[in-house]
């Protein structure tokens, strides 16, 4: 049993640094992920239609890219037709290679009609701070 | 060693629930956590001291509440004094809470003439998307 527990704390590590891994590259490797905000404004008589699109979109990234680390996207509660995204990418070859996947460019083509305008942040980061993160 | 690999496997299920909570919660419990967004200016001949009060806000936050999920910290390339932050809460109890808290008193009233605007949004989530994440 002694060696099993070793085993299952060495396991609980690796899982705990794999898991999390904006905060391993932050604190352990000094690499800093890349983060984009996107902020967009929908037509509301296809913001359901968008809202379908973007969570297919979603789902196959996570599903398909440990490259990308989050895809968190949200509406404003004044304004449901005004969507935020925060994206955070492994790399910018991540990010680049996230553009020209078929899920993006059927999200991008399927919406393209119901986007009123789009704004695409890049940023620096100051601090990208999860529960249950190790430090 | 089947039975101990048995064991790393449900170890790393585990850890795999606990390490994204609101991916759990959101996809098995039914339960969407509370996303906040913050959007600040800040007064650019006191920036890198505002920094310094939200890193360490963030880095207390981080240790000390489990309720906070995320506090995603970011300033835009386009106009470095402009910061948006990515709150997730666990629930609204959790969001009250860490506005009670010694650390975020400490940062907000350290920072009260650092900041020339404040803007928080209320959201509603869409999905929230991590990689690493199972469905």
């Amino acid at each position: 049993m002694g060696h099993s527990k070793t085993m299952l704390f060495g396991a609980s590590a690796l899982m705990l640094s794999l898991l999390w891994p904006w905060e391993r590259m932050y604190s352990e490797e000094k690499i800093t992920p890349i983060v984009r905000l996107a902020e967009l404004e929908i037509d509301p008589a296809q913001l359901e239609q968008y809202k379908e699109f973007l969570e297919e979109e979603i789902e196959s990234t996570t599903r398909l890219e440990p490259g990308v680390l989050t895809l968190f996207a949200v509406s404003l509660k004044e304004d449901p037709n005004q969507i935020r995204i925060f994206e955070t990418y492994v790399d910018l070859a991540a990010y680049e290679a996230h553009l020209k996947t078929p899920h993006f460019i059927r999200y991008k083509e399927g919406t393209r009609n119901m986007v009123r305008s789009l704004r695409l942040l890049e940023t620096d980061t100051i601090r990208l701070g999860g529960a249950n993160s190790k430090r």
